[in-house]
């Protein structure tokens, strides 16, 4: 176990009168053991008290060699877990409960009335994670210099009238080659009309001239996620492609401009968002600014207008507006920043200003 | 809504006295609407009633085109998809839960007491699924057929001493070409030690003369999943590892010779391992034998020694006995079933007497 890291998620069990937890998600138990554990839809689960019993339950198909600091109580798949789970919890306390466990196991563990109630307690860890410290400030940072080095691979890529699929697939091995785990999320590259949808999957389009191209892109590096956008014009930018560009950059600026610690999130959603309003083109901007980021591309708490929390110095996230004007032109600028008291910094350094591609 | 399959999750709903689900997995929900809706984190739950008012709920980020034959309710991301959800249920009613809906709606679901009771219903919908139609029984054959081509072409590679990992992306381009949708699950090629971890990930290795070289492979096909694994020999098979090697062949045909209809699982799982067990390599064979497979690589309901559940007409499941002796040899060979009253179907055609690759 990461003492410093722990002890962070104990304080705030203490604040919340929480004796114990459930934490289930393999980012969370990596963030705390530094070991990454993926045992698809068998229940691994790392039990946390106060009290410091805590135990860490995995299937024997996925035996630890390394020394974790924590008790390993290994089942099998003729056992019941959830039952041998059950036995070393304080039944007649409240019981902390991960987001994204599987219902199945919670229902199951209720049924054993392993606890005197069952709450929601992921934020405990997700607002510890929210704020990186120094060293996964340190690899965050190196994560999106390898995306800067990408980006501007796959831009100078165009040209070549690659398919938007076959772009995906060069944009892996060139993350195999700058030494990357992989893609932190399914990459976007979308030509014309295919840019206007923001949750477009990569198809066998080609660009034609005209086309307003959006990469949207990150990586893995040392279980770091980076991601950034960038949208570039191929041969030439229409008129209204090119206000609808100036646009979205100037929102993205105002939502960087914003983003520091003590502001909240609403506040820098809104920065953004106001201005694309302002300019007649709210309704085309159809999502949240910004999400927060580290050991997964989409870590907890977001920029939108629904966040009242206040910013802490550490927090990482994107900051994204986007114009999507169904089948002519879709323009998307995200950057990521690290919050400080000052002010924030910038972690992606590729040029935003109108590109054409030739 | 693809209305014979309904049908039959009511009527289960029915037999089970229970008057109303939420379906929440996305292959379930394609399984019966015929769409692929995969919104990540965003809540997605097909509603569905005994007295036919199912609603289907979704993020308007995911907007849908068809007419799916149920009434779809669009939320967006500042609004609350659970209260919204709520409005439409019977609150004085128990409510089925799918198996691997995320634990924070439940828990919101249950704070807003929408159900007398809260069940996991997840087999109901599983049990329908598990006995394929004639459609799904031939989207199965087509999937299993691409992937006697695919390992025929991989075995043909061997020789050409690539590593694991590359090994691995041949196969993505192999399933492109034959049209596939891409793996149904992560491969494993494993060559010597390697082979003898039954959840090895690929990695730099390459092949060295004695060693075996397992390999389990499958593809998507229009959503349906195979999957097999084949064993050979790089230029010699060691003694100890033909003994080995025959063994699990005689495993696997002993399985199949079992697998039919009205069989108990359990007893499927018995006569392959009370075989190796027998010759004195019980220990080494850490698994269960089979899973079901059908939109899913892992579809619910094993072949483990845990289930008693009697073996019904059309389920498709795999025969997948292994041994592995850790830092000598693995062995694995597995065949898909599709079971029936006078025996089983296998749908992989791929040879598997001992084969020495040159
Ligand atoms: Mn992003
Ligand atoms: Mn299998």
């Amino acid at each position: 176990m990461i003492q410093e890291r722990l002890k962070k998620v104990l304080k705030l069990m203490e604040e919340e009168k929480l004796p114990q937890m459930i934490i289930s998600d393999p980012s969370a138990i990596f963030y705390l053991t530094g070991k990454w554990i993926l045992p698809g839809e068998r229940m691994l689960v790392l039990y946390v008290n106060l009290k410091g019993n805590n135990r860490l339950f995995v299937n024997e198909l996925f035996p630890i060699s390394e020394d974790l600091g924590v008790d390993i109580i290994y089942y099998n798949d003729v056992q019941k877990p959830v039952e041998i789970l059950s036995k070393y919890v304080e039944k007649d306390k409240p019981m902390g409960i991960d987001k994204n466990w599987a219902s199945h196991f919670l229902i199951k563990l209720m049924e054993l009335k392993a606890g005197s109630a069952f709450v929601n307690a992921s934020e405990i860890i997700d607002r510890v994670r929210m704020c990186k410290d120094e060293k996964e400030k340190e690899l965050m940072r190196n994560s999106s210099k390898l995306n800067d080095i990408a980006i501007d691979r796959m831009i100078k890529l165009i040209p070549k009238k690659y398919s938007e699929k076959k772009m995906g697939k060069i944009l892996s091995d060139i993350w195999e080659e700058l030494g990357a785990e992989g893609h932190s999320f399914d990459p976007i590259v979308g030509y014309g009309a295919n840019a206007a949808d923001p949750h477009h999957v990569m198809d066998d389009s080609t660009v034609k001239e005209g086309d307003s191209v959006v990469i949207d892109i990150g990586c893995k590096k040392d279980s770091y996620c980076s991601d950034m956008t960038r949208t570039v014009f191929y041969k030439y930018a229409p008129e209204h492609s090119r206000e609808v560009y100036n646009i979205v950059l100037e929102a993205n600026k105002r939502g960087i401009e914003k983003a520091k610690a003590g502001v909240r999130f609403c506040d820098i959603d809104a920065a953004a968002r106001d201005y694309i309003t302002e300019k007649g083109y709210g309704k085309y901007f159809t999502h949240r600014l910004g999400h927060s980021i580290g050991i997964e591309d989409h870590d907890f708490g977001d920029v939108s207008s629904a966040n009242t929390d206040v910013v802490q110095p550490g927090q990482i996230f994107s900051i994204e507006p986007g114009i999507y004007i169904p089948g002519e032109v879709g323009v998307r600028i995200e950057d990521l920043v690290i919050a400080n008291e000052d002010g924030c910094e910038v972690l992606n350094h590729y040029p935003k200003d109108l590109m054409i591609v030739e």
